[in-house]
């Protein structure tokens, strides 16, 4: 199977399952794409919650001893089983060295972030040097707004009006690169900074990084993104695309493979979610009491990380709700986004045909609570 | 004995000395105060490291199974064991529950901070209400330099010219409290905005904090401090004092005692190593060839922390590195200057007199070196 070719997911998906005389929502999938993926081995290499083990697990709907769908990797990733050995031997320093633990041993904590520096430029495609490692996003993003909002008051301007913020067309839930490119063609004599996000962190989208870049340039702008999202995601070339500043979340970051095999196996392993939901899922008009989910995310590859995110035909909450209950760990946000993020480091396609199992389950739960709140409101 | 009494450390040591029938500069004084010291039974909450593991150590010098003498905790204080079991409940939260541990467990991630920030309060002589915890410090200092540099530059202010930096008097190397009021009440109606450190880092001085804020009050400035050194430390009570904003290290403070019973013991413990370097290392103009040490360090204890801020008449770098050879931990700034702090949470009265002892040699090889350098330099 050679997922570097532009096949689509779907295709493949399908001509799979006809090689092995299945349908493409038969388990017999899952298992089969799970044997040919050949990052397989690094599940190994991460804790995987027991499902017993989550807190909003109810066990009388479910087996506590599997191991739990983990879709919520976009969120906090699952703890590499290194983690605790590196961590160990840091405390281990401090407790028999002290203060000299900041320019002696294996990572020098003064010179910590020269570790891993070469790792984070070629993840994010951008020379040694372009790299900084400091603080935690939530610092970076808000250093990076109120130099924005500085220099906006500096120059005497109001900061609610000369912050252009783009907004999708009405009824539609993503932004198209046209619509961002024309506007930067028209305000861009106008615009000194240009702040865009990677992915999208509600909708999933992926921004044409490059595209928007040159844009930008051409207007004498400059140019920059917040990857938190992104980052060991999708493949980037930060340098290349002449990318003015950025910034994006260190513990997101995983090194044991190549970017462009992870992104192989998460092009395929999103397609497949992708596909079972529609499958299950699609709105049907001659059928108004079927449930149906919405994926907000755009369907095109080029457009999406890893993450889908749905909206669906029943309350949001409720079927967040039954989904826990059923040992799967994803993200809710409001007002109308269930995220779910299989992510291909640790991820399987058994994973996904689980999910689609227990969001069955979660969803005539949910249409049961609902049928019953408009019965007994009729009363 | 009674720490809380107005009686001067060096009354007090002369007076034990006295009914120990010894000289005060005798090891039995040292053991004899530990005895008594009230908080000695804190230095098990700690992990001491061993003369062998530091790496400067020469242990063709010094016995490598020793404790060393660590009085570095003004810098990377030593490490609780209980870190060690407080990490690895997280880590295991992390490792069986994924991203709920955002939100569930003894110490929920997400509110991480309020699990102390009343124990930071209390600390710091502050409200709950007034305190955040977030941020390394560097960045919060940074934060800090930045909001005044761009108000300067907002008012269309040089930022050089606008900023004005007290030096202490010509021939002295700490700040009189006096000057700096004079300053505030003198050039006070253009003042903005007043920041200074509570104690400062080069020479250990502690500055009159209460005065400071009120007679900028009075010119109407706001008044900040920059508490890196003073936290844990000192007792502060910013609140009452009025003070307008200040940041601080979280990671230097301990609970397990009071900051009051702290700083009884803190008075004494460097009252006994300042006394002890009058003794051996006054400067004696009769014989100038007697190696001596001066103290930087304000002798009044109202102005001064744990830490003492030595130079020397001879090489400081030598010293420093004699020291370090022979299990020493303590810290060298340019141009002139070792920071030298017994900390009252685990340091001894013993390790005082150890590190005197350990000073004796560590000059006694210096001169030796000097002398040789001199002597191969005329030839
Ligand atoms: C979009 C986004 N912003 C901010 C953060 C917070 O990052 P940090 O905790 O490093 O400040 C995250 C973390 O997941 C994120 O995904
Ligand atoms: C005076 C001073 N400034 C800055 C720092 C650095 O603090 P952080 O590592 O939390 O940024 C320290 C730490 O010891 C300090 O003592």
């Amino acid at each position: 199977m050679d997922l570097s070719s532009p096949v689509l997911p779907a295709t493949l998906l399908e001509q799979t399952a006809l090689r092995l005389g299945c349908s493409p929502t038969d388990r017999k999938l899952a298992v089969q794409l799970d044997e040919e993926d050949e990052l397989k081995h690094l599940r190994e290499c991460f804790c995987i919650p027991k499902v017993k083990d989550l807190p909003p697990t109810d066990l009388s709907l479910v087996n506590g001893e599997e191991s739990c769908v983990y879709f919520a990797g976009n969120s906090l990733g699952l703890q590499p089983r290194k983690v605790k050995t590196y961590l160990d031997e840091e405390l281990d320093k401090w407790a028999r060295t002290g203060v000299h633990g900041h320019f002696n041993g294996r990572r020098p904590w003064a010179l910590a972030d020269e570790c891993i520096v070469d790792l984070m430029a070629q993840l994010v495609g951008a020379q040694r040097q372009e790299v900084a490692l400091m603080n935690g996003l939530t610092v970076n993003l808000h250093l990076q707004m109120y130099a924005v909002e500085s220099q906006l008051r500096l120059h005497g301007l109001d900061v609610e009006k000369s912050m252009l913020m783009l907004q999708p067309r009405q009824g539609e839930e993503t932004l198209r690169t046209e619509d961002i490119l024309a506007v930067i063609e028209k305000e861009g004599d106008s615009i000194a900074v240009i702040l865009f996000s990677g992915v999208q962190y509600y909708t999933g989208q992926l921004f044409d990084i490059p595209r928007i870049t040159k844009a930008g340039h051409k207007k004498g702008c400059l140019v920059g993104f917040d990857l938190a999202h992104a980052v060991g995601n999708v493949e980037l070339h930060l340098h290349d695309w002449g990318v003015d500043f950025a910034c994006w979340c260190s513990y997101k970051v995983f090194s044991q493979t190549t970017m462009k095999a992870l992104r192989r196996k998460s092009i395929l392993l999103t397609g497949y979610l992708e596909y079972l939901i529609r499958h299950y899922y699609s709105e049907d008009k001659t059928n108004p009491e079927k449930p149906f989910v919405k994926i907000i995310t755009p369907s095109q590859i080029e457009e999406r990380g890893c993450q889908l995110t749905l909206s669906f035909s029943l309350p949001i909450k409720s079927v967040f709700k039954e989904l826990e209950k059923r040992g799967v760990a994803c993200d809710m946000r409001e007002p109308n986004a269930l995220r779910v993020a299989p992510v291909p480091l640790y991820n399987s396609f058994h994973d996904v045909h689980r999910f689609i199992e227990i969001l069955g389950s979660a969803i005539a739960s949910s249409k049961q609570t609902a049928n019953n709140t408009a019965l007994s409101g009729s009363y």
